[in-house]
């Protein structure tokens, strides 16, 4: 029997800090046929409510050092302002959807990073998705929007990264669903050369992308995006594509971004 | 056939502002046998997030006036920040929360008020609860909490007296269970002094309440909260409580606090 199709799409932060371009976003998204998950990133909203409010932030090779103080920043902005804002434009535009952080029926449980030199503070890595909890969401035609806020199971709340958060569920799911996994932002895909738009990458697969790290021809700040992809394509999910918010409809018909395939 | 049992709590702003109260009640809370939702307030930590960003407050007869700027502080420190914090505590002692605001599943819809001489900003009136999505959730034996923010189904949030939403929630719910309605706070219950917690009025009938009314002998702050609890009587709630948090369980066995009647 063939499996259902489900949408797992990422939103990158770009797209979230401009209002105009999310709210475009919002509508495409909702118009998408069948089950989705929406999981979004968190923008520069909480960099400048961490600004307005003196508390420093300290990035280390692109990743937030989440102490107590920016761990309460991300929960109110993340979970709640761009979380709640995405659901009620949802509501509007007639997708039924629930917002949930991971500590949220038990949704995302993860581990407290450790590091032999770097302390990151309050950030977690991924250790289960809870699969029957989302199953029984999107049974009832509810869109899920995540928030990249986990829990440890042990009271604890902790930061942790939008496109892995969004690589656990489309592994997860898909024991259960055909699931074509978008992550969405402002370039038009992968890029060779990451000022020439016209320089896309249409299909990437495996191969390809080990010999462009090599050739030092993909942007470093791709690599963790494309890792994550390539590691759901291993966990058996359908269809990795990654492309420009704006044609979420091209791209989940393959017309535009770059399909990722292992071979 | 007997309903099944169904408490709805509501937790005051006063216990949430206290870190070590509040992780007391949630212990209490989550020990509680059955089906529950948990309804909480905002406390004082909106009005010092609005300090710290200096957004002037402005309250009017104890209400707050909900322009832009607060609207996305309530957002944040409601929907994000109290109630993931305390979903997280329920899921380290074993109950398994989802915490929603209004937006989420279509809970709650609201219409923004509007008043002949006051303009209270974004602010919303109940106008529905949705049964059957929480009925599922508590049929999936989840605990439901829910932050006071609902939407009025154009895409925008508003922010909603949370004694309003755990009566609204606690009627619809009354259809199909025996509903125990209980609002705590930091006090023993209704007082006739409120100076003085050994004028405990242990049972209020409606009667009663309306004597004390005409002869102000009840708090003025404790009335919208009695005529809300006496409004979820009349719409088939089982029986309300009002007393303090630290007591709940005594509070549902009905050993402590004002239990009010309609005779």
């Amino acid at each position: 029997m063939r499996k259902e199709n489900l949408y797992v799409i990422k939103i990158g932060g770009n797209i979230i800090d401009d209002e105009g371009r999310l709210a475009a976003f919002i509508a495409s998204f909702a118009g998408l046929k069948g089950k989705k998950v929406l999981v979004h990133g968190g923008g520069k909203l909480a960099t400048k409510l961490a600004a307005d409010l003196q508390v420093p932030q300290q990035m280390i090779d692109g990743r937030r050092i989440t102490d107590a103080e920016t761990l309460r920043i991300i929960t109110m902005v993340y979970a709640g302002l761009i979380n709640k804002t995405i659901v009620a434009a949802l509501q509007k535009h007639g997708a039924n959807a629930v917002g949930l952080s991971g500590a949220d029926g038990d949704l995302i449980r993860s581990v407290k990073r450790t590091h032999a030199s770097i302390d990151y503070g309050f950030v977690g890595d991924v250790k289960k998705v809870n699969g029957p909890f989302l199953s029984g969401l999107l049974k009832g035609d509810m869109t899920v929007v995540v928030a990249p806020v986990t829990h440890n199971g042990e009271g604890l709340l902790l930061n942790t990264n939008a496109d892995t958060i969004a690589q656990e569920i489309a592994s997860e799911m898909a024991q259960e669903y055909a699931v074509n996994l978008i992550y969405s932002f402002e370039k038009k895909g992968v890029l060779t050369d990451v000022s020439n738009e016209d320089s896309l990458i249409p299909l990437l697969t495996m191969s390809l992308y080990q010999q462009y790290r090599r050739e030092e021809k993909i942007f470093a700040g791709m690599i963790p995006k494309l890792d994550n992809a390539f590691a759901a394509i291993a966990m058996g999910v359908d269809k990795v594509t990654i492309g420009m918010a704006e044609e979420l409809e091209a791209l989940t018909e393959g017309r535009t971004g770059t399909i990722l395939t292992y071979e």
